[in-house]
């Protein structure tokens, strides 16, 4: 039976409060009475024949990352609660306002958005949606628990090196980083310049298009119906392929199965030497690590580091000791290896992968800080390729058993094939819920 | 009496033989074979009434950093003399020959162009065309003095800090440093990938704006027609203003007060903020230092320096310790800063300052390290900001008694404004041809 928007934020309020101390993991402010009256408003709107578009009613959440006019954009970070509050709303956030969205609150983050893992000392870290004892995944933590619980429709948040995509696998949702020039990030507080997006998870593609379409400002229009069969996928094995656990592997190639049952023409991608090099080149030092010492460079002036995440700070510390010359030649580098991948990959429709080697590990076997980094490397390793290489990415969430920890199959498209990429992925998510 | 493209080649090769040693220090490649080829086909062509364009048949230099095929391209180095050949003209390179410019040889530079000087110790120092016992100015060293002399008649170089503006203006030439985007810089030998620019030294602003026409790819279209009654003139008079020596201003206020007559509007322009900020932001190091030691990182690893300049090294190695947030932090407020000056300069239609506060020194005055870096920062100071800012400028001749060293006029326009900023240069060239 369908619901008002009222009974919809209502029941998606209640579902944060019911979750006791879950709840202010996830969100970091929860806007009770303003969300109520843009659902009112929308009902009315609704009652009278008028849309404002497919997000009109839609009951959508931010990263506590993105500018709300008036509050302080605390990012994660304890520090920035005295910041002087925003004197405008982010553009992403103007934009779903105007479409009709209804904010129900800011969700929570990794501290600047500085890692995969989702664990934060300053606000709690929000438990998985299966199983809260496991990490949720980061930097956009409470964006894919809020969805994968049913607290929100639709969360935004921002990925990096693949803090949508991670989150997105680890709690079962869909999760789409698009090409990084497509959504605004004016009013987001920025991790790195050069590799930061702006995109949607939610509970199905069609959901993450029809955002898309606000957050980018363009006018909606249906995705091109794709078929299955003829698809031509490429499956990089290789450094890609490496450290994955059995049950990810399984529920990949269980994919792959079901793809080419379907007469996709899945083939092996020889992209190693690529899909390797932004680690080769970063070896010295990141180019997330050297800018996001930039932004933070103020801060650690002051004398502010003990008030930090010590696993965030050390990472800004290294940032600290990157060489300009080092960094200069990544960024020449990268430039001029986007093309080779863009000329590697065009025979193929889309790549497929695993978003993410593992299952969520549990929150009590990253206290040590040695498991921390080399877990948090591991799970960014390859969603991050495709930040360097600024190509659009899916995470689609793979069949499972109830009560198995979800999988995430990632999904790569062209540059600036954003719109294609999307059609893609309804396609084969409507073989894979057939196939569940 | 009209000269055919022969006889006018003839007469600049005859100039390079007739300098004697002058000759090989101002020219590192002489192409007579191929220039008097050329030559003969535009006279062939005019014979039959064809015209490929404006720059039919004009006697043309490139820096000695531009690729020709089959070439090891130098950028004014001892050690790429041994670099594997060009295998492809550059970009521009292509475009004057389909033009159906004369190409006559390469000129002399700052090794890697890394200098406002024009000192260098592998291939010679070019004397000033007016006195050469003093410097030619750089990078662009070759190009200005050959122009001056009469041995091409239009000369292509690049502008990272005021390459092409510091020789136009010691020379007595102009010369013209467009927006960055406008020309390509494919198969140019970098100095700094955010600054570099490409553009043209010759006798007029005719000539620099059908070069600019043919090096960026358009179809020549005469400038529109610009009175400089009315005009709305800058001059941002502050720090660019200091260290101006006496005959400098003097030439300078004389061309302010013809303007006057001319009933321009000629006021001062309160920038002093913007126009100091490049230098604020990069004392702790420049965006070209770092850009350049990248650029020259596997030299300096491979233990070449001692082949290099030793001023040119001493300023790689400045480069090798600049710290990547630092770097990082000059891009942002570089990208911040740019919109403010285009805001604070909308109400003028140009900004009019000295090109170099000084007449060009003598070569043996810079003898002294510390004197030779003084200069070359006093020297590179008015255009370098320009570069900063990513605006077009113009650097004209100003009147002089016969036998004064010259003194340039910078013309500054707006971002892409560089057919408007061509068109205003051309009514005040005329006005101060007029006046001297």
């Amino acid at each position: 039976m369908h619901m008002t928007s009222t009974e919809r934020t209502d029941k998606a309020l209640r579902a944060i409060a019911d979750s006791g101390a879950e709840g202010a993991r996830i969100f970091t402010q929860v806007y009770t009475a303003s969300a109520l009256a843009a659902a009112a408003a929308a009902d009315a709107r609704a009652a009278a024949g008028i849309t404002l578009g497919p997000l009109d009613g839609r009951i959508v959440s931010i990263k506590d990352l993105f500018d709300v006019a008036g509050e302080a954009t605390t990012a994660g970070s304890k520090v920035l609660r005295d910041a002087p509050p925003a004197e405008k709303d982010a553009v992403i956030v103007q934009r779903l306002r105007a479409a009709g969205a209804i904010l129900i609150g800011k969700t929570n983050m990794t501290e600047f958005a500085f890692s995969g893992i989702g664990i934060n000392p300053h606000y709690g870290t929000p438990g998985n949606a299966q199983d809260v004892t496991r990490i949720p995944g980061g930097s956009s933590a409470g964006a894919g628990v809020a969805v994968a619980r049913g607290m929100c429709e639709i969360a935004i948040g921002s990925d990096t090196g693949g803090s949508i995509r991670i989150p997105s696998a680890f709690n079962g949702v869909t999760g789409f980083k698009p090409t990084q020039a497509r959504v605004s990030r004016e009013g987001a507080f920025p991790l790195s310049f050069s590799l930061d997006t702006v995109g949607p998870l939610a509970k199905d593609v069609l959901d993450c298009a029809q955002t898309d379409a606000v957050l980018s400002g363009q006018t909606w229009q249906p995705l091109a119906q794709r078929a299955v069969a003829g698809l031509r996928i490429g499956v990089p094995r290789g450094l890609l392929f490496t450290q994955v656990d059995e049950q990810v592997l399984a529920a990949f190639e269980q994919a792959v199965a079901a793809l080419q049952s379907a007469q996709a023409r899945v083939s092996d991608a020889a992209l190693d030497d690529l899909l390797s090099a932004p680690f080769r080149l970063q070896e010295k030092g990141t180019l997330i690590a050297a800018e996001a010492a930039h932004v933070h460079g103020a801060l650690l002036a002051a004398g502010k580091e003990n008030e930090l995440d010590a696993l965030v700070l050390s990472r800004l510390r290294r940032g600290e000791t990157i060489a300009a010359p080092h960094y200069v030649a990544v960024q020449q580098a990268r430039a001029q290896l986007q093309p080779q991948l863009d000329a590697a990959i065009a025979d193929f429709d889309i790549l497929a992968l695993p978003t993410v080697p593992v299952v969520a590990p549990s929150i009590a076997s990253l206290d040590d800080e040695d498991t921390f980094h080399r877990t948090n490397m591991l799970v960014l390793r390859n969603p991050s390729v495709f930040n360097f290489y600024d190509l659009p990415a899916v995470s689609l969430p793979l069949p499972r058993q109830a009560g198995a920890m979800p999988v995430g199959l990632m999904l790569v498209g062209k540059r600036n094939g954003d719109r294609e990429l999307l059609a893609v992925a309804t396609a084969l998510e409507q073989l894979l819920q057939a196939q569940g």
